[in-house]
């Protein structure tokens, strides 16, 4: 288990072009854009309560939070450091967030009980059955998968209350197996590629589903994160959607 | 089974902007742009096998022939009366087609020590189980479900030469179910989705997999169809290289 960091160990980051400003652990598992676009694509309403699976130092969870006003986040994290960090994070920006200690496999009793509108969770990009563990723990257990990622789809839809939606980011790569769990226990499932430029694979994908939905499957156009053919240096180039999204926060809309 | 048609039942189209002259009934299946792009989309060179597993009147197959010389093209039809035509289309276009009347699920004993070095297919789109059937019953084979996907993906992948390509058009609906039975069987997936306009959801797919391909799968930004945001009353507007695939027979490159 990763325990707490000392204040040197950390680095205050800006997000939503510093509406929050989040302490991370500057070595160690860090938030990019990853659980921003996550977060701006959550369905949510005043009033609705969010669970933030996995919800590390609470970036996304706090997003949301910050994006809809009134609405009730959770956040389930394993590690303690980082749900410390989460805690820190919400109270030193005025924001709610419940945070909860604790193993998805092994579903905390005060979770068992309660349904959320909305489930969201940014699970470990690599199957550490194929890749390479990390030195550090904790940027292990952010980005290696301890827990295979059909127990991320199925406690997910678990937590999710009839008609409320589940919402995960993921590595494009890895569509064809979340799709396989996804249909297992949601309907009403859409992809949203993000498309790094246009013409270009697709690198992440966003997936939807809604517990008891009946839809067809949705394959949407791809979201273009940035402009142009190629990257411009060192220079960020994401296009003005991706950048009101980033910094404004704005929602991240399933076109309709 | 559907048997021949008289002439007066049948319409001659024009297909790659009249490089090929078709007949089809003009009652029951009709072949649309469907597999002229997944014909467009085979990569096959010249000397290279290429099998059309329920292959119709033989659109798709002639379409490959015609686009890349020295092809060997065979096609599997199921239905007699579409066999003869794919055979009269063949002979009346000057170009070399091998058609084979059988069942994929029984496949034919000529066929069965045979391997290729493309499959293509296009599958149904609609299943039986849930939808309604049609009247004709050429045109209910040729559009609704007998055969289970599973079946056609098993089946191209059996006819497959290791290290070939197996390619599909399919309803993107049915992505989720078509990406699970390929996976069982194939590497290297690969998804272009074919988008009707910028911003829509996709309606089709191209799906492509590599017999022992071990490349991780690649979500394809998605192929454009028609220029502008709605549909110009009955004026056909394919962008310009659709256009190019559908009237020049240019090849639909997946990017790479």
């Amino acid at each position: 288990m990763t325990e707490g960091w000392p204040d040197e160990a950390l680095s205050r980051d800006d997000f939503l072009g510093g509406q929050l400003r989040l302490w991370q652990p500057k070595q160690g598992y860090r938030a990019g854009v990853d659980p921003v676009l996550l977060a701006a694509s959550v369905p949510a309403r005043t009033g609705d309560t969010v669970l933030d699976l996995g919800c590390g130092a609470g970036v996304a969870a706090l997003c949301v939070a910050q994006r809809v006003p009134g609405v009730k986040a959770t956040g389930l994290e394993v590690q303690p450091g980082y749900a410390d960090l989460a805690r820190r994070n919400a109270a030193e920006n005025g924001t709610e967030l419940e945070v909860i200690e604790g193993d998805l496999t092994r579903m905390p009793d005060t979770l068992k009980q309660r349904q959320f509108t909305h489930v969201l969770a940014n699970p470990p990009y690599f199957d550490r059955a194929s890749s390479t563990r990390v030195s550090d723990d904790g940027r292990e257990t952010g980005r290696g998968e301890v827990t295979p990622l059909s127990d991320w789809v199925e406690m997910a839809a678990k937590r999710c209350a009839p008609k409320g939606t589940v919402t995960m980011i993921q590595r494009a790569e890895r569509l064809p197996e979340l799709l396989s769990h996804a249909a297992r226990h949601l309907g009403s499932l859409e992809v949203l590629p993000l498309i790094p430029r246009k013409g270009r694979a697709a690198r992440l994908v966003l997936i939807r589903g809604r517990k008891g939905g009946r839809a067809a499957f949705c394959l949407h156009d791809g979201w273009i994160l940035h402009e142009g053919d190629s990257h411009p240096g060192d220079r960020e180039n994401y296009n003005a959607a991706t950048t009101c999204i980033l910094r404004l926060g704005t929602p991240l809309l399933f076109p309709s």
